[in-house]
């Protein structure tokens, strides 16, 4: 089963790295860019008996730093 | 318009990081778990003007690595 996990800075959280690619995509001449903020795209191939609670577990203890990021969890079918 | 770009990296270009993490989930007793990749994935709001083949242009000058990393365009319905 593949599964792709989306975690992202919440609201609020100051995003360095967003405002640096901000600032370049700006310098390289694209307009109409109003805010930029970067996350983390986990690809994950587990058994098919991998329970969600198992991938809330892994999110909560390793994957998602939950105090500063919001995380998704998405079932690819196969 | 919110826009969602997922940058992996390509089939077969070593993955450190996401070997880190798969030996860290092992450690935490994780079972069952193949295979982890790491990507980024870049939020950004543009202004509804903005056409597809200028976010093409930014992923190709800016966000992704093309030698070495594969990206994907969602637009987020508002």
């Amino acid at each position: 089963m593949k599964v792709r996990i989306h975690v992202s800075l919440k609201p609020g959280v100051l995003d360095p790295q967003g405002r640096a690619v901000h600032h370049a995509l700006d310098g390289l001449g694209f307009t109409g860019i109003e805010d930029v903020r970067i996350g983390r795209l986990i690809e994950m191939e587990v058994a098919d008996s991998t329970t969600d609670e198992a991938l809330v577990e892994m999110c909560e203890k390793l994957l998602a730093n939950t105090v500063i990021e919001n995380y998704r969890i998405e079932k690819v079918a196969a």
